[in-house]
């Protein structure tokens, strides 16, 4: 029998703490005189004392050493069990949402996805606006964590090229992650700091601006009206743009900066593919809004610099409908959609660097088969990438694009239109948040969506945001034998 | 310099009979008492004189071995050159098309793509009908040469595992090609005249039969109507059906049969996975059609085995417009279409045994993320598949999605909707037919596009036929060094 107590353990723990920051949506009620406030009460209540049973519960089998097992039956568990939780203060306040819109809601809050199920946001009160937000944060925060501890240790998807990066404590995972997620948290919320001030300087009042830090910082994309970024154009555009791309490169790399090593994170190949691939598609966009649209240059440089960022971090945002550009930014938008950001941020999607290692090998495929005898070796980064890492990372990008072609499907069988079931499962499986047509589009909502479809999405979020293999390993059958 | 003659040679020599084969058109034309018959007489002087002057100006560097590059050279020719030799018809005829509308016509039929720019098919002269069929025909029997002799032995996109099935020549590769594509005539032209006698035996006339013998054999799906196949609804679409899988089979399975080995035939891991994947496919559509849709059993079964073979084919004949069958066929339509036949057919697009390897390898991938320390060894079809193989069969998997997703956006460019541009890409490089949407869908037509959207389709369809490897190659600089 496996003994899932170690796993427990950590999830009551992190729940009874979860339950414990249910009191900041608490003050921001009361501080704004809502009289909503009791409801994160009862929400921190029900959540931190179910959170200290299990974990007293399951206190008697902890180790310090996690098995493989039992590392992945965590991430999975976390973020299995934290939505529902977080969908408490959903159900019981003012939203009075349904079971699968406040669980919908609070995972694509906490795998920073970003499509939200509420409409009128801005009549919802400050408490549950900040929670929204918190989510996002919390689950930006998280994710590094394990994209920097576990997914390297685990070799998931090629994330095994980083593992000499890592932290290393010697092997204990818990250690690690503690240790990792102290130094992380100082960047995280330094940089949502400097985030907070710069939205303040540009115009957001108190509350506008730390919520959109809050969903900047994690890549998330929730925001406090239905019109997103819409409200906020002009500098805010470029304040958000600027910290939607430090949010997507690797952390690992501010914590170096910190230490004084400026000069890894200058000569990180997924940072340099990753700017000039912003930098393509910015001119790009730019030029076509300029020549096919008529806009004038500084307008279409901001809206083609903020979607174009917005949608390949993975943030989300929507400033326009840029549907209403022409056919071109719409396909190149659901495209980018599936780059995301570097490794090791609060990014998701493919990300850069298995292009990057996908294109060295298909370079390398063309010239061997032009010269058969030759013997060609790819690099990344500086160093030699081999066979296994490659076919990990294709494997990876294989069953990414299955996946999406199994959750359109799905979709598709629960009524919706071509644009909006392809569009919904790359949205959902890559964390961005809008998808295509006139229903989920940047200008649209996923509340009119059926209830099959959102639990589609709200499993889809929790594959994507894990890295698909993290969570379909726990159908091979031969992981519950011991 | 390098010395372009033996390409040049062949090139010629096949343009030569191409000219020669126009006059079965002509015959066509005469046969039913039409004036058009000059075209075919004016088209094959100019084809046949230009081959016959190429081939003895190039006469002077023939050798009896092509290099690696020679070969990527003629394959990369014969589908550049011939569409244009065979756009003359369409050119001079009835059709009086455009050079773009002509050339793309001609691609879609020599890459057996199926998507047609000509309206009123009906009134086309009989040779006209003929020729895009005979295209299609010709392009057909080509693939199979090219996807026996050279691939395997150029190692594109994993097509080596096929290598010890391939005629042994020595290595020369002409004196293969032709020894092969003996064997494989017997075979094609014996399917066609089968397919020819059961489409007479359930009522088409001796010209429709004709037709649709040729362009199902080939995979095609040129029709003689606008009307497609919906001209022919009951037992032909049974018919279709069967030939289009025995189309889409590898090809030196019956030629072992032939030779009394139907062993190897019943025990092809390829086969039988392409069997059970339409199995499955037709199960679930029949199913939605009587659970969803309210239809009865028969029709039910019959449009959607008809359609879910003729998509994932990639033959592309269409029956009825299943995109009023709801989302879900039209979601599911689009990926099956990326799935195609097996290896060694006429089938194109990725093909069954790349989703196999592909799959074997993710269960490798997330076996040994569960157990880092153990030995995975893939298998396919009885034989170990080395980490080589995979990471090309991932690498082409790579380029095909990439690809799909550059040429989806350039379509975008020229102004066309997401589905339109999306579906147009995917039919286009999986050499399909028809996309989806009101223009390209099932029930629509390529006529309506803009020039250069036809050039961007006319350049994927090329692209695709020749598992985009073999093209890109001619890319790398160091190709064309010496
Ligand atoms: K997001
Ligand atoms: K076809």
């Amino acid at each position: 029998m496996l003994d899932l107590r170690p796993v427990g353990y950590v999830i009551g723990l992190l729940a009874a703490i979860f339950g414990a920051t249910m009191l900041f949506p608490l003050f921001a009620d009361l501080w704004h005189g809502n009289d909503h406030w009791p409801i994160f009460l009862e929400s921190s209540l029900i959540t931190t004392v179910t959170g200290a049973l299990l974990a007293l519960t399951c206190a008697g089998g902890v180790r310090a050493r996690l098995t493989t097992q039992e590392t992945f039956l965590l991430a999975t568990g976390v973020w299995s069990v934290m939505p529902l939780f977080g969908a408490i203060p959903f159900l019981l306040g003012a939203t009075e949402a349904t079971a699968v819109d406040a669980i919908f809601e609070a995972m694509s809050g906490l795998t920073t996805t970003g499509s939200t199920v509420f409409i009128n946001l801005e009549d919802l009160p400050h408490g549950l606006l900040l929670w929204r937000s918190m989510l996002q944060w919390f689950g930006g925060v998280g994710i590094i964590v394990v994209a920097m501890v576990f997914l390297p240790e685990l070799r998931v998807g090629g994330m095994q090229i980083f593992r000499s990066e890592a932290f290393d404590t010697g092997g204990k995972v818990l250690p690690r992650a503690a240790a990792i997620a102290a130094h992380i948290s100082v960047i995280y919320v330094g940089l949502t700091l400097l985030c907070h001030l710069a939205y303040l300087a540009v115009g957001l009042d108190g509350f506008q601006a730390i919520n959109h830090a809050l969903t900047t910082l994690s890549t998330g994309g929730f925001s406090t009206s239905d019109a997103s970024f819409g409200a906020f154009q002009g500098a805010p555009e470029y304040v958000a743009s600027v910290f939607m791309v430090l949010a997507s490169l690797p952390f690992v790399r501010y914590v170096q900066i910190m230490a004084g090593q400026a000069r890894a994170f200058l000569k990180d190949a997924q940072v340099r593919g990753f700017m000039w691939t912003i930098f393509g598609l910015v001119a790009v966009v730019t030029a076509y809004r300029i020549l096919a649209n008529g806009d004038h240059a500084e307008h279409a440089f901001r809206e083609g610099l903020f979607n174009v960022t917005s949608i390949i971090t993975g943030t989300g945002y929507a400033s326009v409908d840029y549907q209403l550009w022409g056919g071109f930014p719409v396909v190149l938008f659901f495209f980018i959609g599936l780059i995301g950001g570097c490794a090791g941020s609060t990014c998701c999607s493919v990300k850069i660097f298995r292009y990057q290692i996908l294109f060295g090998s298909v370079v390398r495929q063309i010239r061997a088969i032009h010269s058969p005898n030759g013997v060609f070796v790819q690099h990344y980064d500086g160093r030699p990438v081999d066979e296994a890492l490659i076919s990990s990372v294709a494997s990876f990008f294989g069953v990414f694009v299955l996946a999406l072609g199994v959750i359109s499907v799905l979709l598709g069988m629960t009524g919706l239109d071509f644009a909006t079931a392809v569009s919904g499962a790359a949205t959902a499986i890559a964390n961005i948040g809008p998808g295509l047509g006139s229903t989920i589009g940047p200008a649209g909502n996923f509340a009119p969506l059926n209830d099959t479809a959102k639990w589609i999405l709200t499993a889809a979020m929790l594959l994507g945001r894990l890295e698909l293999l993290v969570v379909l390993v726990l159908f091979l059958p031969r992981f519950w034998r011991v």
